[in-house]
């Protein structure tokens, strides 16, 4: 499985995803699964990524190959779409053509692929903008009224966010609730695991400000999600029923 | 869907229930999850309930109908059966037939019904008992090391139980903790809603000490949901990066 999340606030962007993928529980291996298309102060855009790592590889590397292509049209191109919008659709045809094709070579052993995507993107001069893109190419946006959204084992770490995060949070604050959220998560599901991928897009910078890496045995994390656990039971203990 | 939790503590045992049912999004009923089968002082059983309705209110009442039956068995009975241990291989037993009935039903319209139950037991002069029964009648216990069991949408509210919870939790706390856990799913999932049902089983009573049925509404949930709220937020604000 999975865990990503990403926020959009009115101070910026703050998306965080770990790198655990696993093909049974007998064969897990740490693969990155944020990307990031930028040409700084014209236009960025971070995607996270959850599902058949077959499918997500290939629809990233094919994305990347566009980009990288001097033939490249704004139909082709998420770096050269008109729009953010079109950007997303650009990426949601692409996951879905690809999860196509290998759902048909998986279909001989009965087994299905499946994946799905956040992605984050500013172009100079538009609005920040927020998607989940669905296996099946479609997509929704984060609003006001819902500034998150989530990939893969989303529940566990669901309740914090829906408590503490609202467009007018800080950055800061921002990141102590997607690394609390993935903590939850890494409690409970084997199949999200560390290291883990931080990444930061202030609004109107059109460029990742803060990229940080955070293994397993990182100090400053284990502190916090220490503290963490504190606070809630001492949260708890305080309570009267 | 559903929430059920219990937690097995050295002082007794807590049960909670939601009563939400649903047919789809349009058709949603309240109907108790909680039943209770006792003879006071020398023995206690409360089941909770989760899955195809239809599967569940059969395999009670005809769980119900051979306690009452009085040419029951200890084969047949649960308040007969020797043990706790095989009052839940009774009670499994029941599910799996009931369900392999109902699903073979269901086969016709392409469907398929599943249901899972807790049991809480304890008969004079033997330990609690707390046991989970899967669909197809077996069951795993709750032991030292994992002291809860859940039922149904169980993601939402097991964070807090991971952290506060242990067997040497007192009563007190252990009806706090469960009913921050359902507080937490309820936020979340549509499909599990209010009123609640909860008990509490002091040890070797071997009867239902406390009933309570918490209605939409209730203030001091309220209270006590608007202060975990505040504890959660205040303790997020006081933890450092």
């Amino acid at each position: 499985m999975t865990y990503c999340v990403g926020l959009l606030l009115n101070e910026g962007m703050v998306l965080l995803s770990d790198t655990r993928t696993n093909a049974g529980l007998d064969n897990i291996s740490v693969y990155r699964k944020m990307f990031f298309f930028e040409e700084p102060g014209e236009r960025v855009i971070v995607i996270l990524t959850a599902g058949s790592l077959s499918v997500t590889q290939t629809a990233i590397s094919e994305l990347r190959e566009a980009v990288d292509d001097p033939e490249s049209t704004p139909e082709t191109s998420i770096m050269k779409a008109p729009t953010i919008l079109m950007a997303a659709g650009i990426i949601g045809n692409k996951l879905a053509e690809v999860r196509g094709q290998i759902d048909d070579k998986l279909s001989a052993m009965r087994q299905g692929a499946t994946a799905s995507m956040i992605v984050a993107g500013q172009r100079r001069g538009a609005p920040m903008r927020l998607f989940l893109i669905y296996p099946e190419g479609n997509f929704i946006q984060a609003t006001e009224d819902t500034p998150f959204l989530q990939i893969g084992e989303h529940k566990y770490g669901k309740p914090l966010l829906d408590r503490v995060v609202t467009p007018a949070t800080s950055l800061e604050d921002a990141q102590k609730a997607v690394l609390l959220s993935m903590d939850s998560t890494l409690r409970s599901n084997l199949s999200v695991g560390m290291p883990l991928d931080l990444c930061v897009i202030e609004k109107d910078a059109c460029a990742v400000g803060l990229k940080r890496r955070i293994e397993a045995g990182d100090e400053a994390f284990r502190q916090m999600s220490e503290a963490w656990s504190r606070a809630l039971r001492d949260g708890f203990t305080q309570i009267n029923i």
